[in-house]
């Protein structure tokens, strides 16, 4: 089976993870099975996909995309799964029900059929142990927020994930139009994660220790590195600033490498280890920026700036 | 002395910041005096002015500029310096040029005319000791490349700075339509190198230790966090996540902080150190992506994507 065949997807749980990766494969034009137990989870996939839809259109939806092609299930166990080509998991972040629910799954759905969880916190491999029939097919898909708007989605395996298993998935990942990276290994946070944690971190220690404001940090982000970091990663832009010689990063290590090994040698020194009294002071520092902050202003203009950012990324072919 | 009477800057050293400083400051309206000893280059800052002026009137020249509104001399010692209002200065990064340099133009300059040193590595306080008229004027002003185009300006003064010269730094700045922050005590990185090295390294760990690609690195930057941290940094971020609280940023802290230090934690048990075999490993796990990467092709979409995002920012008032 190859990525081209893939027409039904099982959306397990629909929660704003679950809604959103929905109203993705709708825009796409595959079919989908959603289930949910929780009160009022069909009318609330209902209403996700109803406001979505415009953007998602904008953002990327087939011709024949059908916002309403899905066939919604209170209980799992009474849905067919016969014809499911594949499965995202978004089901609370409990190790035991994960392990209940991937058995379930692994014991009725067509053993090449790939289960992936959206499980940001618990690597694959802390699931699968009751897994009798194809624990090979399960791994991480690991979308970052909204998936339907966000491209990257990070697929981790477990050490006996097959590897065709991981080809497959990348490349439907690739087919809905997403940014899949591999992990190769299980690591805690996987990648965006860990990034998002350097720099939360940084940001945590010079606020506590008065060293600048959360709005001057939030400034020096989004008008400084953060404006690169939309359009290319750190190595893309270490290897064009280095690019005068014949081994750019090289060059890029060699001339600059010991003033950021500098930098980060201070920050281990001053680093933000979550104690009380670091804490206390750091929402001290915040608060008054908290209260002045316009949350719908910033939300709206960050909701329309991202829609017009992945258009405006659209035509830059060497971009990624 | 305020930021509208300022009419005439002087510009030290016209490399690849100064002259890119020289065409902001033509761009919005000022006359501006240029120097530099360096063979060619009166020839080099003309035909960089002349590139850029296009893009520079896109992202926001004033009506009256004039790109030819300039006066390059080579020996600053033969420059009439009495009607200067601001200083640039982007000299050589050595403390004992900066230092005899700085001297100089603070026997010469009116005592009121602040002088903004271009330096990322250097604080003021090591280059102010012979300063005899007015070291109180003296700060960094640290642009974040290229000057003329992005708008971050970190503003660090030394300990004896004079708040009202951090105050008419930052009015002046913002004048240019930069997006001036406050370092309230002089840091080594300052805040944005800060925040890069933090994404630098764990981006060397990750790569160096085999858990991913530097193409997956940095597919998962600017498909993921970046698109965010392009529009609004950390906290804001952080704030919205939490919003449903009645004190967002601490309902964040209180129910991600753990699994930020968890991550955190792992991250600085594998940091990189830039010992030579980590450095061996990382240089020969980014070299097949050099290879690949077509640098003229990310160069120039990495241009037009940031004139196209600054652009497309000009309209989201709430955002920085």
């Amino acid at each position: 089976m190859t990525q081209g065949d893939i027409k039904k997807v099982l959306v397990v749980g629909t929660g704003v993870i679950g809604s959103s990766w929905t109203t993705l494969f709708l825009a796409k034009g595959h079919k989908v099975i959603v289930s949910d137990p929780a009160p009022g989870a069909k009318e609330k996939l209902a209403e996700f996909i109803e406001s979505e839809w415009p953007r998602m259109q904008r953002v990327g939806a087939v011709e024949h995309a059908d916002p309403g092609s899905y066939q919604f299930v209170e209980d799992i166990s009474t849905a067919t799964l016969d014809d499911i080509d594949f499965v995202q998991e978004n089901a609370p972040e409990r190790p035991d029900f994960k392990t209940r629910l991937i058995k379930s799954l692994d014991s009725r759905l067509s053993k090449d059929v790939i289960i992936a969880s959206s499980s940001s916190g618990i690597p694959s491999s802390k699931f699968i142990g009751e897994c009798k029939v194809a624990p090979e097919r399960v791994l991480i898909g690991h979308p970052f927020n909204p998936p339907h708007l966000i491209p990257l989605v990070e697929v981790v395996p477990h050490p006996d994930t097959s590897q065709d298993a991981v080809e497959r998935a990348i490349e439907f990942y690739k087919s809905l139009g997403k940014a899949p990276v591999l992990i190769k290994k299980e690591t805690p946070g996987f990648l965006a994660n860990r990034l998002q944690a350097a720099v939360l971190t940084e940001a945590y220690s010079l606020v506590s220790r008065g060293i600048a404001s959360p709005k001057d940090v939030d400034t020096a982000m989004s008008t400084g590195p953060g404006l690169r970091w939309a359009l290319a990663g750190p190595y893309a832009t270490n290897i064009l600033a280095g690019v005068a010689s014949d081994d750019p990063f090289k060059h890029f290590i060699e001339h600059l490498g010991p003033a950021v090994h500098g930098w980060k040698k201070d920050m281990d020194e001053q680093k933000f280890e979550f104690r009380e009294e670091e804490v206390e002071q750091l929402l001290d520092n915040v608060r008054p920026f908290q209260q002045k902050l316009d949350h719908e202003g910033v939300r709206s203009d960050m909701g329309d700036g991202l829609i017009e950012l992945l258009d405006m990324k659209k035509d830059k072919k060497y971009l990624m």
